[in-house]
């Protein structure tokens, strides 16, 4: 998490302050229910609640240097701002029950600012696609001229994509919103389900079906995939982008502002800068998925080797992934696209992508499809060598036509009927 | 896909056989389909199936050394053998439309396999859980003795565990199991989202909702990071069984069959040799995860760079969890428990395990929170080094026995008590 | 280990058959070591030799699903065709003094075999990239032209790269030819220092410093990672070779070989497929390190976790970044390079590139770098959009023509000049 | 790079202000080398360094929100500060000049940190396994006992394998103390080596052999796997410590500081908490390897996508090694070994560990090896089993003792020798 790839809300939602007040929230949660349990005298938190405590984060570090564990270092804090009440805080609790609920809490609330973003990103994508729906571009498979799409159609793909990464989002939010107020190793030994039920219920939360002394792993490593996912969606935009916007492609470029300077050496340059960093940092966010992972299998009720994973890589992860989401959506929106470079590249394909409209019409007229493929071939080579256009040489060709005459040929040269589901795909997909 | 850990299933299902089987059985649907359409003469397909191929492989092979394409290379040998109707397979189509249907009734096919095992898995572990709920085994943070559990509740959380893993592989079942037959760029620029829908719909598929040449790989790499979650539940499952096989602690053994020796050198040794291989199959599946996100972002309408990757990945990551996953069923049914070894281990624990509940009484008899932790650590603290129980440390220190009476003390030294709700959550996990 | 990507000599490295010849030869060479120390009687090796064992590998595996032990198994096997010497064999020694010690034979073989092939490699890369030492390209950075480079530079840097991998290899090569005669636990209780360091001399090895049970596994860790660095660099490459191939560039081409096909639908295409698939395969290469670095936490003085994923991946890894290296060196001999291609997509870059040089021409007429970076850039942007020559911009612009006279001006305008050091880095690079 | 994971001189050395006066560093460097090159006025850095500049990083922020370029940002502010001179700095140069060689100072400077941390290392290992060089503990394979090893063996084993990864992080060291001042793609238009060579001399750096824009990253990508490869040593360290400390094992115990609090529930626990965080932090550095590969095949003369990553990533992982090295060195350190428990564990292996012996003698007598091991594994099961010690059954097992008498079996059993090597093991790796 650094500042440079750090939205604010996710620097304050990752902050030692906030930390600090959601397990105070935790706490007191839990201690409300623990009040209707008739475990704890009633009124307990809310006179802890009424004294509005402001945690001092440097106290609480200063009385970690020597107890060397975090929560106690918290509850001694809270003794001390509290008084007395607070000793009724924490009841036959354990630091995980404080540490993994209010991590739900904030790795909730993190993925709902991701969907969020992911939602902008969608009104972006959708609204570049509909108004590039029938600006025609040519289709490119292996790097290579193919058949006609639109680049709306490009646009809508990644749309689609992006939708199915928000739904993947939206699954690893509720397998993440889970918690965990059942003691050292998840019995219950001095609480109950109920008192779990209520505490949690009252933070938005779920219980975990059986908690060892912690919430199972295997729950954010679901967050961490989903989220390298959609990471991934991006990193297959960005990589468009770089393509489209490479000097000999030219079909689309990165909005350039004024003052931006592309290059200290070559003063002409305007670079897709904002989509190779987007690449670098899907790579970021997918390294993730490995460490939490391998988080998993902890030992028996648990071991702490988590805990520092979480500590770097939950924020890392999900600020860099809240910026990138930012970042993509200002870059479809400012997305300069060249429509006339559209069509001179779609030109300069010679009308090859005709190639399989003739094929078909030769089997159509009787021919096997292999002895069609070797004769639309050896007309489609000498196009694409500069010798003549695709249709003249066809035409000229006797084998060809003997079988196709020349006005059914022209007919099969046309750019608008072979793009006639497009609108109707992006619709779909839009829809 | 090494024999040794492949299950015959998935020798078959990967086997090129029948990878073939399912090339022609794509083409003969979208045929049909086609036929329904008017674009091919009604019953071209019902002829070809009448001839019940069967495809040489080898034959497909020698044909591909040539063009250097396998889809090429299939068709000219379905040529070969059903003769002209054969020219009409294909119509419209691009290769992908059949390898990307394929693959996606392949993955459908091996993720409902590995459900099925995940199936048997759950079913043994509820039934050892149930046999154990009321084991009590002494629970285990950081490695160190904490607060008892039961065997059955470990056994419950691998359930719970494992179950969600079925969910995601449900889920993504459902991502993969989407074809396309929508032509070279995705466009239907010789067919119609019409004849896809039913060609599909007669494979049991839904159509991608964007296609571009291919069916968008984040789909495939969903089912890579589900599978990479099942396989990292498998490996804490197999960790804790090393741990309990472990000489020091013995509280559960793999069944050790007749004839199999343990090591060349040590005739008595009985090694967690199934668990052990778990964790490192883990290891494999887990990393087949990386290059499936690696496999999303390509360039423009596709190019090839996934195939290399899915030829090896996909064979290799689904085998090997269907191994693991039967092996684990195995392992778990097999599993010796040792409740006497349970009982020693548990009492070596000194009854430190009720320190808590001491902590609990004293902060209720009025003590500060931090002030009781300190007298019961002191009193622990002598137990764990051997000196003195537990129980009657405590009973000896004035300042407990002035605040917690004798038979108050003993009452809180209960075990049945402390597990009371454990019934109950394994239950809870397995209903 | 698909046989699509295997190449027939690494088949041949890791069939089983090869392995059992490899285990034999250890043992034999153990026990010669032992009859020199006395421990084993003489002419023991030598008799078992004269025999000329030919290992039935049903057999072992028949054997094998009784004892679930291969080394036993293989014993076993051995004792029935040698008969009674065979009791002599692998004397004090464990398991792992056999497979570890194998392993190290193997891997040091499949790495002696990539060193070999990496040569293969580097030659063609020296010839090519001499050949076009002087061949003007447009150099980019971002996709973006930036300044003139060679053809011939651009193969020289992949040379550096991969003879960088080849120092690599050569370095894991000495860290994985370590084997270990140590015993159970490597304490040679029944053996000595000695023992081992005459066996494993004869194998062409050396002794492990401290070995656990087994020799330790980072030594094959490094192994993957430099075979990921490898594969790393073969996929820089291959990237290189799909951009220079893609429609819009079309400034180098893989040889297309008669009969081959591009796509089932478009018989005009020319891919850049052998690139895209070496893309692909350096993933896969690329994602066994992790595997491998995660096998190095191995419990205590040894766990079996290692196995499965050796098992998998050192027959997986090597053949492919073999496979790699192969496909590599055909793809750089066989490329196709354009000129008249390459001259045309400089000439796009209408003399832009030399706008640094104006730039330094200004500074030095005294002028501050930053008040000329916006002076070069306003001409350079009008050249850049299409609006004149950029020489004759900078020379009807009075601010830029006042410090540069016109003679001066078209000095600067040499793509000679500016490549003047090129050769010289290229001869740096091969010699 | 969190402050919890950073060792201060890590913060220092990846701070901003270091950062922009390494870039200062390197100009200079650069521009002394020109001035002797007589391409820029004599003395001119000199002039420059007179003035002692202190950056004003806040300022370079502000202007880098303008130019979104941070070198040029630096540049301007430089001129702020240094007048008239500072537009001779950076002549003929590009941004990457000063980047890649300040990165390569950067890192450089830190591997010469990791190194000296590796060294506090091996002291605090070579000094621990000298004093326990005879302390004998139960070997163990699988978990399960296996024949004797001592203490001091373990850790001298990991004193070679941390020795090895020192070796490894030495070669990493100089693969990426390289740097490049050869102008926009590496052809030094308008420079020459003999510059770069002189410039980079000063700094302690060589030249890039053939750089492109950029150096090239499999440099970087060797380090980080070099790091990755240390991380896993220590890992390793830390599992075993783990193990040791478990309450079944208790040989060995990581030290407890007065005050430190085991868990906010149980007074009593004293868990391996440090041993358990330096597993998590070696995920870290392992998941940071493949980033690193990812950056290598960057497009043409370069890309920038490497940049967050190598921004995130360089010091996160370097300081996070950092911090894991010192903190391994202090849990060697503080080690507390328990020689009673290591004992008593040895003791409950009830001799099992002399069965080799045995069957070595009983192979001596005359008998087939697998024989012998069936005779030897039976009296081993029953010992195994709590029936008898093992010396006593097989002393009543007349198939035994009819070949080995008493007394020899006697001379058998005798731990002194089964150790006699390990000394010699240990000092050979700590020479």
């Amino acid at each position: 998490m650094i500042p440079r790839y750090t939205p604010p809300s996710f620097a304050a939602l990752w902050s030692p302050e906030r930390r600090f007040q959601v397990w105070l929230e935790v706490e007191l949660a839990a201690c409300e229910a623990m009040e209707a349990a008739g475990l704890v005298p009633s009124g307990t938190a809310g006179r802890i609640r009424e004294k509005k405590l402001v945690l001092d984060v440097a106290r609480i570090d200063e009385i970690e240097r020597t107890t060397k564990h975090d929560v106690i270092a918290f509850l001694t804090h809270v003794e001390e701002l509290a008084g007395a009440d607070a000793r009724w805080l924490h009841r036959g609790m354990t630091s995980s029950d404080v540490l993994d609920t209010s991590l739900a809490i904030l790795l909730r609330d993190a993925t709902d600012e991701l969907v969020l973003r992911t939602d902008d990103l969608l009104e972006a994508l959708a609204k570049r696609a509909r108004e590039h729906a029938k600006t025609p571009m040519i289709g490119r498979s292996h790097g290579i001229h193919a058949e006609p799409v639109t680049f709306g159609l490009a646009l809508a793909g990644h749309h689609a994509e992006m939708r199915r990464g928000r739904a993947r989002l939206r699954a690893a939010r509720e397998a993440v919103a889970v918690g965990k107020i059942a003691g050292a190793v998840g019995t219950y030994a001095h609480l109950s389900p109920e008192i779990e039920a209520k505490a949690l219920g009252a933070l938005g939360l779920r219980a975990e079906t059986v908690s060892t002394q912690i919430v199972p792993r295997d729950r954010h490593a679901e967050l961490f995939c989903a989220m390298a996912l959609v990471a991934a969606g991006i990193e297959r935009l960005a990589t468009n982008v770089r393509h489209w916007q490479r000097s000999e492609v030219g079909e689309a470029e990165e909005a350039f502002t004024v003052g931006q300077k592309g290059s200290s050496a070559m003063p002409h340059k305007r670079n897709p800068i904002l989509s190779e960093n987007l690449c670098g940092l899907a790579r970021i966010v997918r390294a993730a998925a490995i460490p939490a992972l391998e988080n998993v299998a902890l030992w028996h009720e648990r071991d702490i080797s988590h805990s520092s994973v979480e500590r770097m890589m939950a924020p890392d992860a999900t600020s860099t992934l809240a910026f990138m989401l930012v970042r993509s959506k200002s870059l479809v929106e400012g997305l300069v696209v060249y429509p006339a470079r559209l069509a001179e590249n779609m030109a300069r394909a010679n009308e090859l992508y005709f190639s399989e409209a003739v094929l078909l019409a030769l089997v159509e007229s009787g021919m096997a499809r292999q002895e069609a493929y070797v004769l639309v071939q050896r007309n489609a080579m000498r196009a694409w060598q500069g010798d003549g256009r695709f249709s003249d040489n066809l035409g000229a060709d006797a084998d060809v036509s003997k079988r196709i005459p020349r006005a059914k040929l022209e007919e099969l040269f046309d750019v608008e009927h072979a793009l006639r589901h497009v609108p109707g795909i992006v619709e779909r997909a839009l829809a």
